[in-house]
């Protein structure tokens, strides 16, 4: 299955949201969240401010955008020979990104969006991956739950404890709500 | 096991914070969440917007604190003589709370604040609640999972798709995460 998004529109409209966004990250290096305004941000991309106000609102708006797209897998997930293993290989990496102050940083900007379709799109994202785990283990002819399970099982209390409760997102846990949601590997409790 | 938190301290600062806090639930009736402005709650409230910027830092985190204000029960969960059956009701309940516009709008306030700690006041309601019926159920003498599983199992994939993907946080998932948490309960599947 193939992981990545279909190509965005090329042309101007392309070009200035490929601007804005580089310009956006070039500063978050330097910068704090708190530091960063859209005047700034424009000056850099070599736009105008009300260009970054008519594409994306406001600040918030513009911010979940460019941590939306860095939700964009560039690779396969790790081929590991088991759905146990696939999932705990890409889940540590995972919780290794999102534990991350840039990570947390990320989750918060599209948390604060007002916008219910951009968390849509992490939902679709993790549910790409889960589909791709999910169909290389039937072409293994593994047993597995449905991706619906998995999404409830695996990432619903990743996702949960990284928003809620940071310091019990590790991969101790991972491996627990692995064995939970897998009914071919034994539970270790 | 109390439900209720401590007592907030009275005095001068518990009279601001009220004031404060009645007068954002006061315009939140009328006013949509764009509308609301510092300088406006603090008219309506008698206070100077200084208080509130001092107090609160900015109108997120203020609007974040009177959500989480509002999270905080005034009844027990009902009682319905099973740990399924009461999970079910409390949940139903949530369910309902949560996917009308004021609930989305109190989890969008929250999910927009910068302080952890404020997520994490979240996580430690739900997990009063889900040890008060567990409390209830191993009374009754029944097998119960621990309150993490409890956590994992059902708050958290209610929690993940009535903030990803909100169409999805029915009450028939409900019963599902519950059967599949609950050993002694039958899976519908």
């Amino acid at each position: 299955m193939a992981i990545k998004e279909a190509v965005r529109p090329g042309g101007r409209s392309a070009r200035v949201q490929e601007a804005v966004h580089h310009a956006v990250r070039e500063l978050q290096i330097t910068k704090s969240r708190e530091e960063l305004s859209v005047p700034q941000i424009a000056n850099k991309a070599g736009v105008t401010p009300s260009t970054i106000y008519r594409r994306w609102g406001n600040l918030a708006e513009l911010l979940a955008d460019v941590s939306l797209e860095r939700l964009r897998p560039d690779d396969e997930p790790p081929q590991t020979g088991s759905l146990a293993g696939d999932l705990q290989a890409w889940g540590e990496q995972y919780l290794d990104e999102m534990t991350s102050l840039p990570g947390q940083c990320m989750l918060s900007d599209i948390m604060a969006s007002a916008e219910r379709e951009r968390r849509e799109r992490c939902y679709r994202y993790s549910e790409t991956i889960m589909a791709c785990l999910r169909e290389r283990a039937v072409k293994r002819g593994e047993a597995t739950p449905s991706v619906e399970d998995l999404m409830d099982g695996v990432i619903a209390p990743m996702t949960y404890r990284l928003l809620y409760d940071l310091d019990t997102a590790t991969p101790a846990r991972l491996s627990r709500w692995i064995a939970q949601t897998l009914p071919s590997v034994d539970s270790p409790d």
